[in-house]
């Protein structure tokens, strides 16, 4: 908190009058941070179901191959892997804002399940080819990459 | 280096002796944190390739699910994904001691990238389920996903 205000030239008071505790901190900038994917249910609204695992990994690559969008995004991933407050806050926006618009748009049994286990599939994705940068899967063309995983998050929204 | 030299009850100059440089170190602590999962090319070898993502994905969850080897693991996972230097040599690890094996198993056209983009999906599992810990996935019975992720590693592995 200190080094928030520090960074902003104002005292920490300020700070905490402004966003509150040390977790309402971190909420308002993984939020911030978060601001592109949480368009991501929007892939799955607007268009037909059975074409909803393109769109998705089309979304999701659109984010990460973007370096604007993709540095917060790491930003997000580094804080929420090594600090718990930064994983409950992570957690919550992920419930509220992502998973409840999926299951009310897929309308299945286990709908929230599957949509976590797509997500699964590109988040871990996005840790081996921009994280730890694994070959060839780092270097590799996005086209390839979308073509080998729509069909594997359209199965997992959409599959028995 | 200091540290752990303070830790250990010697003198610095003991850990260079014996380690060598801070990325030897790393790379000798990964390599001791990351045993059990070297073993992973194991459930590719023995048996029939038919029965692969079914092996693969509960020998993953065997090693998550038992919390003496999913400690170093998720030591792992935040040191790779905070420190280059931890990154390169898991990396290191990865392609040489894990990816080689199973693309001689498989024997197909991008045998390396398959085995990327299962893991993919196993690694982005760990992280939802054990690191941010998002429900449902985090209290799923163990079946019920091995019985999702089983045809999905198999696509990836040896599908079309």
């Amino acid at each position: 908190m200190r080094g928030i205000a520090k960074a902003a030239g104002v005292d920490s008071a300020l700070v905490h009058h402004y966003f509150g505790t040390k977790e309402q901190v971190f909420e308002a900038a993984i939020t911030q941070s978060f601001a592109p994917a949480i368009e991501a249910p929007k892939a799955i609204e607007e268009g037909p179901l059975d074409g909803v695992g393109e769109r998705l990994v089309r979304f999701f690559f659109g984010i990460w191959e973007n370096p604007a969008t993709r540095a917060p995004l790491l930003a997000i991933v580094r804080s929420a892997v090594t600090n718990e407050t930064a994983a409950a806050v992570f957690r919550r926006i992920i419930a509220t804002q992502v998973l409840r618009r999926i299951a009310v748009r897929l309308d299945l049994p286990d709908a929230e399940l599957r949509a976590e286990l797509a997500a699964a599939q590109l988040v871990g994705t996005a840790m081996l080819r921009y994280v730890i940068k694994v070959e060839p899967l780092a270097s590799a063309d996005p086209e390839q990459i979308v073509a080998r995983l729509a069909p594997v998050v359209q199965g997992h929204l959409t599959g028995p």
